[in-house]
């Protein structure tokens, strides 16, 4: 199990890109993903086999709302020695500080 | 205003990084920073040449805690048309669609 | 036609990282992709939905040369109003400047 | 000494953005920096914390430009037990290989 973020830029298309955002999440909760959307990009956790499969066939959604130029932005996050799941590292992480966040 | 996505990557210091995670956590609450941690990164939000300054300032945290090499990844998103602040573009995404997500 | 940036990172395995970067060359040699090595990825060219699938089928060569973790960062530039090959947009933007470069 | 990869994306400029990757050519001429461009962003070499002055020397270049919103885009890998310079890493990977690539 790994994560992946996923982050898509549409160029030419103005500078509000959040249509373009918003239906790559709806084609996500279609295809029954596991993801969480943050201001940076979707985190989706997953085989990374089945992962790529996703990516592959939703990667045409922005191009279907007329965008005709995407730079897609894949960070791959996948480890052997345990399962890695949303929100998994986040609390790894604040186990370790005590610092108040926003 | 902006966002900037901040990932750290030791490489060498073995399979769980965490530690250096919380390292630089800690150093940005220090800096009384606006930050959110995800699972991908931690996102700041800021004045860009305030942001550059900042990363200037925590960078070598993981050096000092004994990381050989990092490699990290820096994301700005950065519009003139308006100010965004963390949690903005969920919230302007999240309008857009109905879906549930985790 | 497309360009796709990948990049990998192997945690824990020590600070040098070539073999498994020579690894992915091979692999992509004896998949007849078309490619090219900087400094800081190797970029691919070709349609999008082939490349996801040469991503899936060169992506367990790090874990097969003994990686527990590795993160995976891959670009894609997708256009459609023409076709983008490898060499294409540094020629595009060296007629646009006259400096010197290393 | 690290190596720095910038890449920008200015969104809502058009399809087309090479004249703002031409201009940001041309400022790191102007600082006399030692870089390298390649299809999927600009290399560049110094120290870390030189490269982060230099970044927001250039920063606002594509806004000056015209754009309203750029996602910029840094990756820096940093080694402490080595100097890091452009060209040495390529030249590593290939030295491990024996494959032909474009």
């Amino acid at each position: 199990m790994a994560l992946l973020q996923l982050t898509i830029i549409p160029l030419g298309e103005g500078v509000s890109v959040g249509d373009y955002v918003a239906g790559i999440q709806e084609k996500l909760a279609d295809e029954n993903a596991v993801f969480h959307l943050t201001d940076m990009g979707t985190i989706i956790e997953g085989e990374v086999q089945d992962l790529l499969h996703l990516i592959g066939k939703i990667y045409e959604t922005p191009f279907k709302q007329g965008a005709l130029r995407v730079v897609t932005n894949i960070v791959i996050d996948d480890r052997r020695d345990q399962q890695i799941h949303i929100g998994d590292k986040t609390k790894s992480v604040k186990r370790r500080t005590k610092m108040v966040q926003k």
